[in-house]
Parts: C-alpha cells; sequence; structure tokens
C-alpha cells in the first residue's frame, strides 16, 4: 500500500447535487435573455456596416490551378497544403441501397481536426449577454456575418498559420475557473465534410473581461432577431445557439417569463417544457433502428477516382452541372490571421431549401424530424430538418425520388410560413453557399407519415442535443430559429 | 394542395406523454425482478450441465492455413471469407501520441455489419422474467454459457450462413407490437475490433411464447446471482443487462423493495436513485474535453504490414508474445445453425484485469472511470473501468506507463473486493480470452486523482448508458456485475 500512498494527492471530491435544478436555473436566465430586447437589432446591424466599411475582405475565385501552397497529390488527385494541415478534398465512394441513387462518387472535405466554436456569456443587470464577433469569411456573401465569440481550427490554436493567438480562447480552455452551461462535439455537413466534428460551447464567465473591436455583447434576444434577417447570423453562431439549454427539466422550474400573446407562440413554449417531453425509450429506439437498418457504407476514394465529376476551367464540377462545385478562392483581408491566402472551396450550385413542418397537438408544438443518412455522418444516422434538399438536384431523378414534403413547404400559403430567412453555411468552407431555412406550419388535415420520419417536442430536440450524433448542422440552425419564434413583435427593433 | 391531400394516408400521431414516469414504473419492475430469486441458482447450473451432456461442440486450434473458405487477400494478407461476409481480420496503424506507446500497428477485426442483441421480457405472476439461451460457442473455455435469447450477426438474419433462422428474432422486428424496454447500438472490444457495434435490445412482450429446447425464463435475481459464478453469464448477456433502465428517475418512485441491511448496499442503491445523479454539463462537458484532447488516430492497413506482427506456426503472433494472437479453430457443433465450420479468432495472452474502484462519498456510492481512448472506438473515448489491463502486457514497459490504479486493485484486502469473477469475452470472435472483473472498494484516505477519471454514480453510468458511444463493453459488464450486489445474500441459491 506504499505506492498507493505515495501518489495520494487529492481525495476525490464529491459529484456535487442538484445538476437538474442547477439546469432549470440555467434554462430560466437563458429563457430571461431570450426575452430581453438588449439595444436593439438596428444598433447591432449599424454597428456591422460600420465595421464593414473600416475592415475590408475580398475574396474571389481563381482557377483551382492558381491555389497557392495547395497542390494535387502524385496519382491521387487529392487536393492538399504543402504542410499537410488544415483541411485535404479527396473523393468519397457511396453506397446507399435504400435511396433513389444506390452508388455514387464525390469530393468531399476531410478535416479530421476537431475546432472549438465557442461563445461566451456573462451576467450584466440580471441579464445574461454573448459576446460575438463581426467576422469576414471568404465564402460570405455580404463580408461581415455575426460569428461566436471562438472560432477556431485547432490549427488556428496550435499556430499552424504562423498568424496572431486567437482572442478569447484562453476562457475556453480554464474549464474549472469558469462555468460551463453547454459543451458538445456536434457534425457538419455530412453531404460535404467527411465525418467534421465542432466543439460546440458556451461558457459564462463571472469577471470583467476586455471587448475587443469588432466584438460586442448582445442579449439572447437581440441573437433571436437578428436571425431573422438574411446572412447575418452565421451557421457557427447558430450551431451554438442550438446547444444552449434553453427548455426546462423539473416541473417546478419557475413560469415563463415571456407573455403568451398567441396559440402558435403558446404552443412552442408549452412544446419546451412539456413534462412528456422526456427522452421516452420509444424515441432512442426508433433512432437506433433508423441506424441498424440504414445500409449506407461510404469509404475513401481517390479525387482523381470521383466518376462523374471533372476537373476543367479551373474548378471541379459535376458532369451534369448539379450538386456543387470545388472552386479555388483567393482572399485578401484584413483583420484576419494572416494578410492574404488562397484556398479551394466547396460552391453550393443553387440555394437550397431547410425546412422544419411544425404541427399542434394537443396544444403543443411537435417538429417532422428526419432521421436521415448522409455519407459524412459519423453514426450512419442524424435527425434533419424535414425537407434539407436542393431542388434542382431531383430535376434528372423519377418522380418517385421527389423528397417527401417538399410540396407541402413550397406550396404553403403565407399565413403558415412562420419562418423564414435565407441563412448562409460556414463562410470557412463553403463560397457563396446559402439555404433558405423555413418553419411551415402544416394544417389541420396533417400529412402523411413516413417511417423515416417522427413528430418530436422541442425539448426532446433539446435533450437529444446534449449529445453528439443526434442532430445535423442544417436541423441545429432551425432549432436556433425556432426558438426565436417564442418573442412577440418580431419586427420590431 | 391537391398533392398533399393525395399523399394523405394517416394523421399524426401525437407523442405519448408521460414517459418519465414509464421509465420509473419500468425501473420499479425491474428492481423487483432483481429482488427475486426465481427457481434459484442450483437449478439452473443442473439445467446447463443437463444440457452440456446432451448437446456437444468442440473447439480446437488449427493452423491459420487450414482455415476452409478463409483466405488471404493476395498482396495485403488480409483474411476474408470466400463469400465476403462474417468479417474481415486486417491491420491497424495507431498514433497516440499522448500515450506511453505513440506509435503502433496490430491486426484488428472488421465487422461493420451491426448484430442483434435482443432479450426478450414477460411477466408471470406480477414478476418480470427474461428468456435466455444455453448457448455454445467456440471460444468458450466450457461449452455452454447464458446468451441473450437472439444473438445474431446481420449475416445471421440474412441467412448468411444458409442455416436456419434465428429463433425469437421476430419479437425484435416488431416494435410496434411489443414493449420496448431497451434499444441501443453500443460498442464492443475497441482493441481488437475496428468500430464493431451492436444492438442492444430488451423488449418486452404481453402474449404467450414456446419456450424452445436450451431456452429458460430467469428472474434478474437469478442473472444477478448467476454473475458471481465463473464463465456462466457471457458478454452479450452482461451488456444487454447493462443497458436495463435499473435506475429511477422521478423524485416520486416508489421505495426500493429490497431491504437494506448493510452500508454497502444502500450506498449503492442512492447511487442508483440520487437526485443529484442527472447528467450535469460537467459531465458531458468532461466527456466532450477528453474526446477533444485525445489525438490518437488510427487507419486501415494491410494485415501483412502490421510491423511487429509475425505470421508463424499457423498464427498471428507479436513477436514479444503480447497481448493476442489470431489464431484458427475447427468447430464441430450440433445444436448450431450449421454443423461444423472454421473461423480465425483472436486469442488473448494471459488473463486481463477488469474493476471498477467505488467509493463512499456522503453515502453515495460513487464509480471511478476512466475516459479510455482505445484503437477501434468510433468516437475516440469511452469511459472504460478504473482499472482494463493485462498486466504482463505492461512489462517491457517504463513504470510510468503501469496503468494508474492496478496497485490499489491488485493489493486491495479481501473485505474490500465486492465483486470478483473470472468471465469470459464474446465466445464468438474471441478464444478462451477471460478477464477477472472485480469491484474494489477503496479506503477512507481515498485514492489520487488523475484528469483522465472521474467519480460518478451508478445513476449517471445508467443515464449515459441509454446512449452509444458512451460506456465500453468492459465497463458495462461491470455495471451488470455493480447491479447484482443490490443482493443480500449472494451466496445463497
Amino acid at each position: 500500500m506504499a505506492a498507493s500512498r505515495r501518489r495520494l494527492r487529492l481525495v476525490a471530491r464529491p459529484v456535487p447535487g442538484g445538476q437538474a435544478t442547477d439546469r432549470a436555473a440555467s434554462a430560466d436566465r437563458i429563457a430571461r435573455s431570450a426575452a430581453h430586447p438588449g439595444d436593439g437589432v438596428a444598433a447591432v446591424l449599424g454597428w456591422l456596416a460600420d465595421l464593414a466599411e473600416r475592415s475590408w475582405t475580398t475574396a474571389e475565385r481563381v482557377p483551382l490551378e492558381d491555389l497557392v501552397g495547395w497542390s494535387a497529390v502524385p496519382g491521387r488527385g487529392d487536393l492538399v497544403h504543402r504542410t499537410g494541415r488544415f483541411y485535404r478534398i479527396h473523393g468519397l465512394d457511396v453506397t446507399a441501397p435504400d435511396g433513389p441513387v444506390p452508388h455514387w462518387r464525390q469530393p468531399v472535405i476531410d478535416q479530421p481536426e476537431v475546432g472549438v466554436l465557442g461563445l461566451l456569456a456573462r451576467e450584466f443587470d440580471g441579464v445574461l449577454h454573448f459576446l460575438v464577433q463581426a467576422k469576414a469569411e471568404p465564402g460570405n456573401v455580404n463580408g461581415l456575418q455575426i460569428s461566436p465569440t471562438v472560432q477556431a481550427t485547432r490549427s488556428n490554436y496550435t499556430g499552424a498559420h504562423g498568424g496572431r493567438a486567437v482572442p478569447y480562447l484562453e476562457y475556453f480552455r480554464d474549464r474549472e475557473r469558469h462555468r460551463v452551461i453547454a459543451d458538445v462535439r456536434q457534425s457538419e455537413q455530412g453531404a460535404w465534410f467527411h465525418r467534421k466534428r465542432n466543439r460546440n460551447m458556451v461558457v459564462e464567465v463571472r469577471e470583467d473581461l476586455p471587448v475587443r473591436p469588432g466584438f460586442r455583447w448582445l442579449t439572447l434576444g437581440q441573437l433571436h432577431r437578428l436571425l431573422a434577417v438574411d446572412d447575418v447570423v452565421n451557421m457557427d453562431t447558430r450551431t451554438v445557439l442550438a446547444c444552449l439549454p434553453l427548455t426546462g427539466v423539473t416541473p417546478d422550474e419557475p413560469p415563463d417569463p415571456l407573455p403568451t400573446d398567441d396559440r402558435f407562440r403558446a404552443a412552442l413554449r408549452r412544446s419546451a417544457r412539456a413534462a412528456s417531453a422526456a427522452l421516452s425509450a420509444e424515441l432512442l429506439s426508433w433512432v437506433t433502428d433508423r441506424r441498424s437498418l440504414t445500409a449506407m457504407q461510404a469509404r475513401r476514394v481517390p479525387l482523381a477516382e470521383t466518376h462523374g465529376w471533372r476537373w476543367r476551367d479551373g474548378r471541379i464540377a459535376h458532369h451534369r452541372g448539379r450538386f456543387f462545385e470545388v472552386v479555388g478562392v483567393a482572399v485578401r483581408a484584413r483583420g484576419r490571421e494572416v494578410d492574404g491566402w488562397t484556398q479551394p472551396m466547396i460552391e453550393a450550385v443553387g440555394t437550397g431549401v431547410v425546412a422544419f413542418l411544425v404541427r399542434r397537438v394537443g396544444g403543443v408544438l411537435h417538429v417532422l424530424v428526419h432521421a436521415r443518412a448522409e455519407p459524412g455522418s459519423v453514426d450512419v444516422v442524424e435527425l434533419a430538418p424535414t425537407v434539407q434538399c436542393q431542388p434542382d438536384n431531383y430535376l434528372d431523378l423519377p418522380a418517385g425520388a421527389r423528397p417527401p414534403y417538399l410540396d407541402e413547404v413550397l406550396d404553403a400559403p403565407p399565413e403558415r410560413v412562420r419562418f423564414a430567412a435565407t441563412l448562409s453555411e460556414e463562410g470557412g468552407r463553403f463560397f457563396h453557399t446559402r439555404n433558405r431555412y423555413l418553419v411551415v406550419e402544416v394544417g389541420p388535415r396533417g400529412v402523411p407519415t413516413h417511417p423515416d420520419y417522427r413528430w418530436v417536442t422541442v425539448r426532446q430536440l433539446d435533450a437529444l442535443l446534449r449529445h453528439s450524433h443526434y442532430l445535423n448542422v442544417q436541423a441545429r440552425s432551425l432549432v436556433a430559429c425556432l426558438h426565436s419564434l417564442r418573442h412577440p413583435n418580431r419586427g420590431e427593433s
């Protein structure tokens, strides 16, 4: 026993009790921040416009052959950086015997390192605020968008860029000293990335910290209102917001501080609080079942062997002009880690449609999620929006291949469209790639059922979001948009 | 809107409420079954012995060259079946810069298909019983062991063996008709399998069903008592038992039906019920942190290129004789799907040690889990036992590489050893591969802390077990063993 005595440094601390209560308190504080308009939306848009004038970035397409530091691996064609860092573009061979296209090949981004998307929170005058950054990314259609406090690849924080340290990253490293509100690894686009994950963190600090130029404290209410403006809240912010625990756990949590002045909002709030909404064995079993029965397999192949895709005119495109292209981009930027660079990016063809169908069942809002297999998923299937597609991609396919519920979304009368905004996908990897994000309420007649789709409550989504591998990035964006509908008078600033 | 009317088949059903209550009711019924001795342990052991006399299996090692239907892929050396089915053995290249061995290669089993481990439950006289099978597996040291109702690879149920249908499999397919108690995909040995998962299911039927020869209804109390007998309850049964929700969720659940006649058991039961034991943001953040900071990477390489391993004398072994061997096995069996076959298997060198250190903190039992990276893990790190090793493997390494807490486990005085049994790993893939499973209580002095280890309650483990990728298979076995300690008088039959 001498060995164990010698090793004795610290006696184990007891695990603190009352986490459920702690979580409810968190949810309550977050709900209070969601109800708070802060200094409004106009002020933030003005701040962004002002910054955009002073800091500038240009990003333009260049031929892949002109990229500096990037080249095709001889014999394979994979696009890699000379340092071997950042990411690479290789090919994927996908078999999906259950789907409308049973086999295909495609380019895919491989970025195995897990980055951090971190949002700092702090209470001012009893209201939680979140520190956001106005950030220029090469893929943004409009230059600056609102990003989390920290948006760092592992390359960033190990300094592979040879650039400056990432501001505020230290607050996310020292989790003992600050309070972790959310911390979960979540997937990114499974159609374009091979098993990419980022760490989504919200950390509350209880000390003063400097607000650097280009950063600003916002309430959740402000962020929610900004979500309704096209191309302002970037994808990284949306996914982190989705991981905020905005629903309660204990039956005795305090009442919702928001007034409920219409039935839709009341149903949404009930959905976020319903005691019935805990994770049921049945829901988890459905996810397990979809994962077990879906036979999609994806394996890596050389980029040069992605049949159906052609490297021509300085870019890699599908032979029918569908899906996406791999393009070169040259960036000149001030206020970024380095002053200029080139990189390959993915540019989607056309604007996609990403939509939740929602429905009131007994006064409780339910959301129709899709157990969707994507080639880049770590665990076969994640829960996706009801509709997630680029409608033009289906023009060559038989009518039966048209995505279920797409017509219900596209044909919905305006009064049933509860949310609509065009939002950008991540501007560090995707060039001018945008989706129309929609929350559409179905009529009292309902819609057909389908074994790959299921109605869930907002609280169930929230419970799943505490873990990896359940909600894909488009669904997480929509969860953030859905939460923004808790507010009355969304149009006001 | 004509399109949506045409598609209308069924109106969406509301999600049923009260799952938390449902789960507590489940937990209570399961606890009642755990308290019930059924027809005792001696009767089951007698039944096994009786069956062993009548059905026979022989499994013996043969040179890998003598396997029928299996061969090495030219140029790669990977061992594959001529049908391409079942599984294959290839090489893995592992980099683990944080570990005592920063780089190695090894053979690994690749079995991408997800099988089903299913346990049927039914209530008799108000007590849940579970239908087990006495099953011979080629790797078993003693012929028959207790297995779940269904233990089927996907090959089994698609009929790749050319054998008989798997009995009772239909109850696990029709989840609408029966009641799902647990259904979750869980990993298997991450040191020997590349990303292997099985689907762990417990399904309650409420109709009569025939009990086929070699099957028997047991209470959970019987299963728990049988866990203390060496090599009787097989690995597949143990992992399914671990996924049974044996802890409560609601504060108002009925009192534990078991008398509490000692402090250890009382602490164990409090640990399974403690309201403080919900999943905290802090616990989940710790898992996320370990996953994000661990740099282990594994990539597939040809078996012929696993440096340090030699194919010699009809088997593949490590050049120092450590770790495990890949061996050939010839099976003659009556009462199996087919009458005889050969297959490659893994045989561990020596008996391993798999142990939980446990500790009472404020009258609540806590378990020390290890965030362990294994090359075959799907998501880098899973929670493993405090100690999981084959001590001889560390003889060549520096003293600093000796696993933490191993000495605390091996040197523990007998009165602190709360559970000890030698149990077999899965007999379909592992030949005579056994571990000493231990639950060891640490003294009041405690043990040192370590950033990769953390004290958790039984209820926290139970909450994590509802999801994939959290507890590895050895930890799940130990959770089943830990639950078995709820009983007084474990020695009785």
